[in-house]
C-alpha cells in the first residue's frame, strides 16, 4: 500500500477502505508518512469529504492509536459531556454538579483553553489547591466515593489525533466536518464514558459559523458515537453571544457559584438545565420532562451546590473560597469600558470578545502559556440591550491599564449597534439524536 | 502575508492575487515555506483550479525564479517545440532538422527520459561522441553557424518549478491543468525562444488521458505563451499507440535516420510534417499549405538529412554512424516476442509498453540512473494489425533473457485483442492557437 495512491484516490473523491485509513493513521503517527503527504490528503478530505463509514473508521483508528481508558470498575453508566468550545462557556461545572447530585457518575477529562476559547481545567485551577492530576486509581476512587471527578487529560489519549490536529492547524484544513467530528469523538471514545451529550456551538464564536454546518457536525458525531455503542444526544446551541456575563477563569467560577446558589443569568441557567436534562435522559433517569424536573430541583434545592462543594473538597480545592467568594484574588485593574455609541446592541463578534479576554491575560495564544486567573471580562450589556453613550458596557479585569486599553479597542470593534431592537435569538437551535434532528 | 491565509483562500475557491502567488513561489523556493503547507496548497489548486490570470502569474513567477536565457544575439526568430512526452516520440530530431534546413534557427534545450517516457538528450547521446553540454558562447556560435544546436538543460532554469514538481510527484498533485501548463511554460519561457509549437499528447501513454483534458491543457499553454509575447500553436496528437515502431535510444535514432532517408513509418512521418509545418508557420515562412510543401520538400530532397548530419558533426558526434548504421552497438539479446492470441490488436496500453522498455534497460525509474542505449523494443505489430498466434509482435533488445521475459509479460498484458478491426484513429486530434480550437 502506498500513501501516494491513498491521496490520489481521495483526490478523485473515492471512498477509502478500512485498510487505507488504518495505513495512513498508523503511518503518520509513527513518523513513516511525511507531513507533506498527510497535508495533501487532509486538503483532499476537506474538499472531497468523507462518507460516514470513512469518518467512523477514521475515528476508531485515531481512538485506538493510544490508551483507551477503562472506567468499568466505576459503578453505573458513566456520562460525559463535550462542548465544541465557546466564550464564557462554564456549563460543564454546573451541569456536572447537577447530574452527579442525582447519582449519575461523572468521570470526566477536560481540556485547557486555547485561542479565543476557554477551558474547564483552567477555570477549576483558579480555585486555590484544586488538583487536576490523579493516578488512575485515585481518579476511580474519587468517582466511586463522591460521584464526580474532573481531571486534566492524562495518559496518551488519541496521539494520532493530536499529531494530525497540529498539522491541520497550520495548513488551513481545520474546518471539515469529518475531520472535526473524528477528532472530537476519537478523544471522547478513548476517554471511556458510556454515554455522551454534545454541546455543538453555532455562531460567531464557534468553530462552525452556520447553523446547518453545526447540525451536520452534530449528526456526524452522534452517528460515530452510536456506531461504537454509546448513547448520544447533541444540542446545537447559540454562540452568537457569550454565555452568561463572565469571561475569564476566576470570574467564571464566581458566576458558576452564583448559578448554583439560585442566582446568575437566565441564558446560562437555561442551557445548563437543557444539557443536564439530556445527560440524565441518556442515563435512563426518566422521560425528558422527568429529567428536566430532576435537574431543576437539584439546582433550586441546593443539591447541585452541595455536590460542587464535595467535588472541590475531594479534589483538594479550598472550599472556603466557594462559600466566601471575597477570598478570591482580585485583579490590579478593574476598568470600566464605556460605550461610545447609543442604541441597541445588535451583534457581538464573540470571537473578537474572546480574543479581548486573551489580551487581558485570561487566555493563551500558544499551548503552555501562563494565564492570569483573576483577569477577564464581566459584561454589563449583551445583544438586545439598549445602551446610551457613556454607559458601562463591561468591566475589564486585568494587570495593567495598557492591556485594558488594548482590549477596549478590540471589544468596541466587536460590537454592532442599531436603532431597532434585534430579534431575540433562541439558546438552543436543534436537538440531534440517532433517529431525529429536531430544529427549534 | 501568511501562507495559511493563501491556502485558506484557495481552499475556498478564491482567486489568488499576484502578490500572493509571488509570495508562495519565492517563499517555497527559498525554503521559508515548508513542504507541508505547499502540498496542502497544491491539492487545493488541483481541486479548486486556477483562473487563467492566476496560471499566467504562476508561470511568470516560476520562470523568473532562475536564469532567463537570452538568445537575442542569434540572428532571426528562434522557434522551439515541446512535447508533453510519449513513448517512441523521436519527432524533435526529425523536425528540428527539417526546420533548420529551411533557415529557421533552432536553439533548443531538451531533457532526459524519466519513467515510461523517453528524452531527446538520451537518444542523441547514443550517437558516439555526441556532446550535449556547451558554454553559452559555444551554443550560440553553433546555432549562428549551423542553424541548429540541441543541448541538455544548462544553467538554473525555473528552479521554483523544479522544487514544486518534485513535491507534486509525491503528493498526487501532478494532474492539474494549471499546474502542468505553468510548469511546462515556465521552463519554455526561461529557455528564451521567440515562438513555440507544442505537441500535446493524448491517450493511454500521455499525461492527459482524455481528449478534452488535452485540449484544455493546450489552450492554457497557448494563452500563457501569447500573454508574454510568444507566437504559439499547439497540436493535440495521438499517444494511444507508440509513435513509429522503435522505442529505445539507439533504436529510435535508427528510425530517425530511416525517416530522413525517405523511409520509416507513415504515422511518424505524418506527425513530423505537421509539427514542422506549424514551426515554419509561426516563423512566418508562408501559409500553412506553403509551409507544409516546404517541410515535405526538405524531407524528400534529403535537405533535412544533410542538416541532421551537420548537427551531429557540429556537436561532436561520429557522423560515420549515421551514414553507416551497422556501426551502432547491438544488444546482447534480441528476443522475438510472439503472440499468444489471434485477432486484431484493438488497444495498446502505451504506458505499459513504455514501462516494458524501461525494464529492458532503455529508460530510468529515478533521475540519474544509467541507461543501456542499445536496448528497447522494435514493434512488429501495432493497433489495427491482425495477428495469428505465434506471430512476432515485437523484437526485444536487451542485455539478458530475464529482462526480455519480464518485459514480455508486461507487453502481453498491455495489449487487447478483438475479432473486429478497430476504427482507425487520427494522428492529430486538434489544433489550438490564440484565436481558435479546431477539432479534426
Amino acid at each position: 500500500m502506498r500513501m501516494y495512491d491513498i491521496i490520489s484516490a481521495k483526490k478523485q473523491g473515492l471512498e477509502l477502505s478500512e485498510e487505507e485509513i488504518s495505513f495512513f493513521v498508523r503511518g503518520f503517527t509513527n513518523g513513516e508518512i511525511p507531513k507533506y503527504q498527510m497535508s495533501a490528503l487532509l486538503m483532499a478530505i476537506c474538499l472531497q469529504g468523507m462518507t460516514s463509514k470513512e469518518t467512523m473508521i477514521l475515528t476508531k483508528e485515531m481512538a485506538k492509536s493510544g490508551d483507551i481508558v477503562d472506567l468499568s470498575v466505576i459503578k453505573g453508566k458513566k456520562v460525559d459531556k463535550h462542548s465544541t468550545g465557546g466564550v464564557g462557556d462554564k456549563t460543564t461545572l454546573i451541569i456536572s454538579a447537577i447530574v452527579a447530585s442525582l447519582g449519575v457518575p461523572i468521570a470526566k477529562m477536560s481540556g485547557r483553553g486555547l485561542g479565543h476559547t476557554g477551558g474547564t481545567i483552567d477555570k477549576l485551577e483558579s480555585i486555590p489547591g484544586f488538583k487536576i492530576s490523579f493516578s488512575q486509581k485515585e481518579f476511580i476512587d474519587i468517582v466511586n466515593k463522591v460521584g464526580i471527578c474532573i481531571s486534566g487529560q492524562s495518559g496518551n489519549l488519541a496521539p494520532a489525533d493530536k499529531k494530525i490536529y497540529a498539522l491541520r492547524d497550520v495548513t488551513a484544513t481545520v474546518d471539515s466536518i469529518p475531520l472535526i467530528a473524528s477528532s472530537i469523538m476519537s478523544k471522547k471514545i478513548a476517554a471511556g464514558a458510556d454515554n455522551i451529550v454534545l454541546d455543538v456551538k453555532t455562531g460567531s464564536g464557534a468553530f462552525m459559523k452556520t447553523l446547518e454546518g453545526s447540525i451536520d457536525l452534530a449528526k456526524a458525531m452522534v452517528d460515530i458515537g452510536e456506531s461504537v455503542g454509546r448513547r448520544m444526544v447533541a444540542l446545537v446551541t447559540d454562540m452568537d453571544t457569550p454565555l452568561g456575563y463572565a469571561i475569564g477563569n476566576t470570574l467564571e467560577i464566581l458566576e458558576v457559584i452564583d448559578v448554583l446558589n439560585g442566582k446568575g443569568p437566565k441564558d446560562l441557567i437555561d442551557i445548563c438545565i437543557e444539557l443536564a436534562t439530556e445527560m440524565l435522559y441518556v442515563s435512563d433517569k426518566g422521560s425528558l420532562e422527568e429529567c428536566k424536573a430532576l435537574a431543576k430541583e437539584s439546582l433550586e434545592s441546593g443539591k447541585a451546590f452541595s455536590k460542587f462543594l464535595e467535588m472541590v473538597e475531594s479534589q483538594g480545592g479550598d472550599v472556603s473560597y466557594i462559600t466566601n467568594t471575597d477570598k478570591f484574588e482580585k485583579s490590579n485593574v478593574c476598568y470600566e469600558l464605556k460605550s461610545n455609541k447609543s442604541g441597541y446592541i445588535s451583534k457581538m463578534d464573540v470571537e473578537g470578545i474572546g480574543i479581548a479576554s486573551c489580551i487581558l491575560g485570561a487566555g493563551r495564544e500558544f499551548e503552555g502559556e501562563e494565564i492570569d486567573y483573576s483577569s477577564g471580562i464581566v459584561l454589563n450589556k449583551k445583544t438586545g440591550d439598549t445602551v446610551k453613550e457613556g454607559d458601562i458596557l463591561a468591566f475589564l479585569h486585568t494587570s495593567s491599564l495598557e492591556k485594558a486599553k488594548s482590549a477596549e479597542e478590540k471589544i468596541l470593534s466587536s460590537l454592532e449597534f442599531s436603532n431597532e431592537k434585534p430579534n431575540e435569538q433562541p439558546i438552543i437551535y436543534a436537538r440531534v439524536d440517532k433517529d431525529n434532528i429536531i430544529r427549534y
